[in-house]
């Protein structure tokens, strides 16, 4: 047996007993005559003591040649500590050392295996089995199992059922590109593996299983973007029998338990936007709604001055940012340069200052007076003391930069606080984009997402203004899932695809099996999707999901650790009946 | 809103209610001026009535549109029923239905959705989502969710914890043949999907996660036997600062576990035996113990006569078979022709009655006597009215052939019950095994297995005789699960790797990111993987895997219902820098 306890365990009450623990060595401080280590394990820190006075001279040797990160065994009496340590655990403890085994040597490591670590991005990814047995990272994956366990059990108690669809299916097309898989067996064919169950959690609706969920590996082929993983988790859930409502109620109540579970966080009833009104007062369909600052949209109350810039715009849309009458005019200055940023490209910024004394003083004083500022105050919801920023142009463009400049105030004002959670629905989404690349219309959320019924007949005229009965549940400014009402009849499906730019053929050939399931009695269902790894960094209040990942790809989609991808036998691509021809 | 109620819910209590309850048409009696339905959903079947006094006419009549498989909701009061079905639980009430409407019609299915079907292995595989409405298949899917469930919180309660490993990794020759997976932003290189997180799990424990379990896929290119599955489902499994009795013991008890909440069944401590015992009594690595009838070695007892047979072979083994005296001659000369089937390969069997009166008749009198035989008798432990069967030749071959006899007996004579559950520890596991083929030894386990301590020293002169720290569970004659003490020491996994045919370059390049990782405090550890598919199955007291799979493939590795593998479009390819060259 390598251990009686754990390094996190031992309290006062084990005073006088005798011990084995096993574990890395943290820390070795020699003075000589005495040698104290922290011997770590997941569960904590547990100090070791050696003194001359009452350890053997060999055992006192042996743990002065102990390095950093050795895994040993020792066996000793738990002690009382002369300096006790408040700040963990185990500090009232120590354990004079009896028996010291070295189980496992260890080269120095490329990094310190502490809270704040002196190791670069690349060299932590390339030993993550080192990084890993740092506290953040460790916590962190900690985090992530307990997420999991809570949601699979709030779900089980609330009959819905995991069921496991497969990995190695059928390439579409349609959304992003696939993986996929040569089959051996099937020559020349491919698998592909799934970008999300989609289909196959709504053929489980058709075959009655009424409540599904799964938590499940899901994969993109994409052109990298920061934080973006090729392979990723997903929690996909599905109900039949349902309509919208039932779906925000159920899955509104699953977040509240996880808000108030892992964060001790209460949340009311979450409010609900629409589309529209998320893109108007936000410019963005997935507002954080921690902090004000909704949009005031100023084209009745500047567009009548004879400033030409405003006139010609589609939008003059500004924000008010709570007590930025303090910014200096350079930090206003660099506030202009940071919205004419390729990143944002807005051309520029017109301001407007608050002043204390209820006056006003804008860069645009030549054209609007006193009564007309007290008006964009009005419709912006500016007090004094605060700064209105005004942007204008394209109706699109402007919501965007002014959405990108909302967000970067509140990140600099300290307003997006990582342990202040506001949820939100947004919902009636549209039903289709326009694509300007391949001039047709898209599924904003997928094909199978079924419009609002009484809109249906829109399809044939105004296609742009059908809206879906789709749904996104956004947290902290973040969308970590969304989902919508699917077509269960075969003949709205068949026009949707059509619609989507499918022939019969192409449609039959891609989803002929869901459409043939829907002639066979398919209920009225609907479902979500939520992103895992994003969930989980932001209930931990952080937004990098790449710290939630026990073994992340780089940008490139490599990992770094274990090298791949690589290069496969020639031997296996003859099997497969492949070659590779790299282009030049 | 679809519905106030499921379909399995409603009792006596709910009489004279009004409800709502959506679902699909079981069956539709009409008798004209009274109709009847069974509406089923997930949750049970309920019965809907419509008559001509209390029903209107629109109503009655469109009932009797109804056809197999429609989606109604229907509106009604619930009433004691006149006739009760003590068979169903909600067999006491019924509805008086007072509103109908059609959700979605239904072709007449291809087969019915009963429990017992009219359709066949591939017309239910082509229409999954119809055969998962059946009764079997719904409740084989609903209990695998249990399973898994129980499995995830008992091991969470032991402080294991999930953690999520990734799916696109690196191609390993070793074992079975990978899936790949061209990658288009590393050119003309491949991730591979895994056969097991094995070194995952590994590098996790170097990672000090201490204690690591996982559900997961895993994958296989292997050309396949009837229910093996190129994707399929594993309970991983991994520990630091173990031995294998640690490991035994929590595996066993959360065994325990899931028999006891899962079947009712209380089990003791497991027994154990050695792999050479299992070997020696049952033939067989995986012996079924629900039922005795262990092998007796005969050499001794018949190899000093004349029988030629007996005396040329390597072993003469038998095995007594309970009350088999009363079977007729000509069953006798079935069971002879049985085990000369080139499946079991034997060129004869030698048989013996045991009969009622003490005295004994056998197939090769003579050359023995009655005292002989009695010796056959007392070897195999046969008693008065059994039969002794007796196979002999090439010592690992008879053991496979009397063993597959002993399990066709077994099967025969009822004694393989699926209610009754024999856990067993199969431990001492060989490291090595002599493959014919590459004339070399393979791992038995796999290359990461520790050998026994004090036998390390043999590898260099019969490393055939090494023992390693592994271990299978098995349960009713079926392997559930296999593992091992791993090598955590650099230097040893270095000679494992040379004994198994690995150059240093080979394994630097397949494993070297394993090796470096033992040379940073790799803790001891070792770990346990389940066959998630059949230890369900085994536990659901069935033993074909593919009815405990939502969306199993077929024998060929398709899919039949979505028609997967596929061709994949011309610019896939491409952007993948491949080419399909199918050989003549």
């Amino acid at each position: 047996m390598y251990r009686t306890h754990t390094c996190g365990e031992l309290r006062a009450s084990h005073i006088n007993t005798e011990v084995t623990l096993s574990g890395w060595v943290q820390k070795n401080r020699n003075k000589g005559f005495m040698v104290w280590i922290d011997l770590r394990d997941r569960y904590g820190i547990t100090q070791l003591i050696f003194d001359e006075e009452r350890t053997s001279k060999e055992i006192i040797e042996k743990a002065k040649t102990l390095g950093r990160e050795f895994v040993i065994q020792v066996t000793g009496k738990v002690i009382e500590r002369q300096a006790k340590n408040p700040k963990i655990p185990t500090g009232d403890i120590e354990i004079l050392v009896s028996d010291l085994t070295i189980l496992n040597k260890s080269k120095l490591p490329p990094f310190t295996i502490e809270d704040e670590t002196d190791g670069g991005e690349d060299i932590r990814m390339k030993y993550r089995y080192l990084d890993i047995r740092r506290n953040p990272v460790k916590e962190n994956l900690l985090f992530r199992h307990k997420v999991a366990m809570e949601i699979r059990n709030y779900l089980s108690k609330k009959e819905f059922i995991e069921v496991e669809t497969p990995y190695l299916i059928k390439s579409t097309p349609e959304g992003a590109r696939d993986f996929v898989v040569p089959s051996r067996m099937n020559e020349g064919q491919f698998y592909a593996l799934p970008q999300s169950p989609q289909t196959f959690k709504q053929l489980l609706m058709v075959g009655g299983m009424d409540k599904y969920f799964q938590i499940v590996k899901c994969f993109r082929d994409e052109d990298l973007r920061a934080d973006r993983q090729p392979e990723f988790t997903q929690i996909d859930c599905e109900m039949a029998f349902v309509e919208q409502e039932d779906i925000l109620n159920i899955f509104e109540g699953m977040t509240r338990h996880l808000l108030k579970e892992l964060k001790g966080v209460d949340v009311d009833k979450f409010p609900r936007i629409t589309y529209d009104d998320a893109m108007r007062l936000y410019g963005n369909d997935k507002p954080d709604i921690r902090f004000g600052m909704q949009f005031g949209e100023l084209n009745e109350v500047t567009q009548h001055k004879d400033f030409k810039v405003f006139n010609d715009a589609e939008l003059v849309v500004g924000i008010a940012v709570p007590n930025g009458n303090k910014f200096t005019r350079k930090e206003i200055d660099k506030l202009i340069d940071w919205v004419k940023r390729p990143q944002v490209g807005a051309l520029g910024m017109v301001y407007c200052r608050c002043n204390d004394d209820g006056t006003f003083k804008s860069s645009v004083d030549k054209f609007y007076d006193q009564e007309d500022l007290a008006k964009w105050a009005e419709v912006t919801g500016a007090k004094a003391g605060d700064l209105i920023c005004v942007l204008s142009g394209d109706i699109n463009k402007v919501r965007a930069q002014l959405s990108a400049l909302r967000m970067e105030l509140a990140e600099r004002l300290g307003l997006r606080k990582p342990d202040e959670f506001a949820p939100l629905w947004v919902v009636d989404f549209p039903l289709l984009e326009w694509d300007e690349e391949t001039e047709r219309y898209h599924a904003m959320h997928h094909p199978f997402t079924a419009p609002k019924p009484e809109q249906i007949k829109l399809l044939e005229t105004e296609p742009e203004k059908v809206k879906a009965n789709a749904y996104d549940l956004v947290l902290n400014g973040n969308e970590i899932g969304g989902g919508s009402i699917r077509i269960h009849d075969k003949e709205i499906q068949a026009k949707m695809f059509n619609h989507l730019g499918f022939t019969p053929e192409e449609a039959k050939n891609q989803f002929g099996f869901l459409m043939d399931a829907f002639q066979y009695g398919a209920p009225p269902h609907g479902g979500i999707a939520f992103g895992f790894d994003r969930l989980v960094s932001i209930l931990a209040g952080k937004e990098t999901i790449r710290d939630f990942i026990a073994f992340p790809k780089n940008n490139s989609g490599r990992d770094i650790m274990i090298d791949a991808p690589a290069n496969i036998d020639e031997n296996q691509l003859t099997e497969l009946n492949l070659k590779v021809e790299i282009k030049e």
